[in-house]
């Protein structure tokens, strides 16, 4: 699927079919976001791949809008490693560009996904870190259910011309918007 | 260009042939950044595009690594508009997967960018809003230089085993990996 096309066709997708998530899907996701843009290239990510049945039937009572999670075949966890950050406090950045890159590849594999935000949320951070047993320097950034749609997608451009400023923030708008 | 292609062929890209951006080009890339998910959908973006070539001449003094600005035709400037944020914390990964669909829409419409990182370094932060005369609440997150590349970019696959989990921290190793 075209990349633009991928872009505005990525929606936060909640309903899925029963079938799996085959595992070339899983590395291409992983493959995706692992090769993320992040400061100095350092790569502070890690990844909880959750295919337990019994475990993503638990994720609503640590997250409150994850109701979906329980009919999901599959969970990934995207969490920043503090320790393998070269420039300190990129690693939020680093691991939310990993994370769209997993949403997009999602969508060029025919699934759905939706991510639901864990940090900064406290409570969310403390006890996503408890479930999957994180080690101190290791944050969770956001859970992301994924499966196989079961409607298909419409487009959708957010573009907003009021968004946009030309060389400060008064001096205009781009002639061509 | 195919979505996954375009993951794996994005770059930082520091060396730009004399081309202008087209317009379209323009639209296409920030269409992307403003279709990204954002909690609760609030969109808490803004968008200084730089095409002032006075103005992309002084970016090296307020970023220590923009030497590549002056010579590229292209600047936008990715702020987080905190009066918009429908879930406050969130709008720094709002606008990362912002910034990240921008460049892929970069790769896709046959140019090259580099992400360059203004927040949470504070004295950027304090530099590039008094240089794009930003109000209060509107804070500048990345400022993305754009051009067209003088190289053609090699695919990567920075996919790393090691940074995989299955189900929890310590638990295993998904077993296709």
């Amino acid at each position: 699927m075209d990349v633009i096309t991928a872009i505005h066709t990525r929606r936060s997708v909640r309903a899925y079919t029963d079938a799996r998530v085959d595992a070339e899907a899983v590395r291409t996701m992983l493959a995706a976001a692992m090769t993320a843009p992040s400061a100095g290239n350092g790569q502070p990510w890690e990844f909880i791949i959750v295919d337990d049945a019994a475990r993503m039937a638990k994720i609503p009572e640590i997250h409150p809008y994850a109701g979906m999670a329980p009919k999901a075949p599959l969970g990934i966890l995207v969490c920043g490693n503090t320790a393998k950050e070269k420039y300190p406090g990129f690693w939020v950045q680093d691991c939310s560009a990993a994370t769209e890159n997993l949403l997009l590849a999602a969508v060029g594999s025919g699934l759905g996904a939706v991510w639901l935000g864990v940090y900064p949320v406290q409570d969310r951070v403390a006890a996503f870190a408890a479930f999957f047993e994180l080690p101190e320097k290791v944050i969770p950034l956001s859970f992301v259910v994924i499966g196989h749609p079961k409607q298909e997608q419409q487009r959708q451009d957010r573009f907003d011309a009021a968004k946009t400023h030309l060389n400060a923030w008064q001096k205009g708008k781009f002639p061509q918007f």
